[in-house]
């Protein structure tokens, strides 16, 4: 079995690099990040350097101009700030009920190009695509590309689409946050090369809803986060 | 409604975008049309007259880039020649029982990053995304990512990864060519504008699959196909 394993230097993708080392073994795993206009490029920084670590091959593709049209807050060309407030309290004042750093169809676009791309590593090979949601994504219908309903389907389209070849893992999807770090901490992720900020300080900023997270799920487990804050 | 249609100058998707001015009118409709490493452009100039001619706004985006590990025989990048037999004997010939022409996952690419772009030009909006796979396609299992049940899952993921705004919808899937081309024919669809050879030269060939379906599917509706060919 090949795993590609899409990697944004994330907790979470982090976490199942490290599961699909685990299960298959650095030489058959490859990671896959993709840089879409983000705000900041170190999250593209990090997961190379995670990639380094696990000594795994590495793949970084720019699709930033099929965001052009976009405004999402954490894009490069958008205006917004990013909204520091709680994934509910955006919810409820949003027109749209959507969350404000969503980003139109990212995480089925990202998916998209991971099966792309192993089709044409592996041709006619079996592969998994690890892919990082976690249920506190998709709580409250926050993101809604990162339910396990919207994995299912899309891990439907892709063995289908590739002659039956290619499936989505989502190992993640019903753990809370707290339970990623515990799973990676069992397997020595090396959380002290991630990033989780939406900013793209040379600190995380310790306030924007990801740091909250972040800080909560360490605490959860005991353990101080390798990670510094600004805040 | 808006519509967002995926464009390939070729007979097929011209059709779904004469169908999509019919049913919701030019101003809401979109053409998009994708360049990933095909080895002409003549497709890309072809779907942007087509726009033109339906006065309708197109949009065009290279993600070439993503392909950069296939080497499918549609591809400037690859070595390989097109193959010039019928589905059926390529597949009969194929390790993997695939057509020559199966670029990995495209459809699925195309009809991911036409939800991304269709959600960042009408967040919360209602979106149909109008897809030109038709029976012939599918037919044998010749593209994975023609049939009915790949464009059903795909649009089930989109419209769960859009928060339920934009679905897939493929009008032809039931039609052979010649089906078709009728549905065009009795609505203007202006196929003069239109190129569906697997060879970027001056005429089409008038050899490759796509040329020899194409003739036939003219030829059983009693009218002269207006483009010409070599041979």
């Amino acid at each position: 079995m090949k795993a590609l394993v899409l990697s944004s230097g994330g907790i979470d993708s982090t976490t199942c690099l490290g599961l699909a080392v685990e299960a298959y073994g650095r030489e058959n795993v490859t990671a896959l990040s993709l840089t879409y206009g983000q705000k900041h490029s170190k999250e593209v920084m990090c997961a190379e350097e995670i990639a380094a670590y696990y000594k795994v091959r590495f793949i970084h593709k720019d699709i930033t101009s099929v965001m052009e049209f976009s405004n999402c807050s954490l894009l490069e060309r958008s205006t917004d700030e990013v909204d520091h407030r709680s994934y509910a309290e955006q919810i409820a004042d949003n027109e749209q009920g959507r969350v404000s750093t969503y980003v139109p169809f990212r995480n089925g676009l990202l998916l998209s190009i991971a099966a792309a791309i192993a089709d044409s590593l592996y041709p006619g090979e079996e592969v998994q695509i690890f892919y990082g949601a976690h249920a506190d994504d998709s709580a409250g219908a926050a993101y809604a590309d990162c339910s396990p309903e919207f994995a299912h389907a899309m891990s439907t389209a892709i063995t289908i689409g590739t002659y039956g070849n290619i499936e989505v893992v989502a190992p993640l999807i019903d753990m809370n946050k707290a339970e990623v770090v515990k799973t990676g901490l069992d397997i020595n992720v090396p959380y002290q090369y991630t990033w989780s900020c939406y900013e793209g300080n040379e600190k995380q900023c310790g306030t924007c809803g990801t740091c909250i997270d972040r800080k909560e799920a360490f605490k959860a487990n005991n353990v101080e986060d390798p990670v510094g804050y600004e805040n």
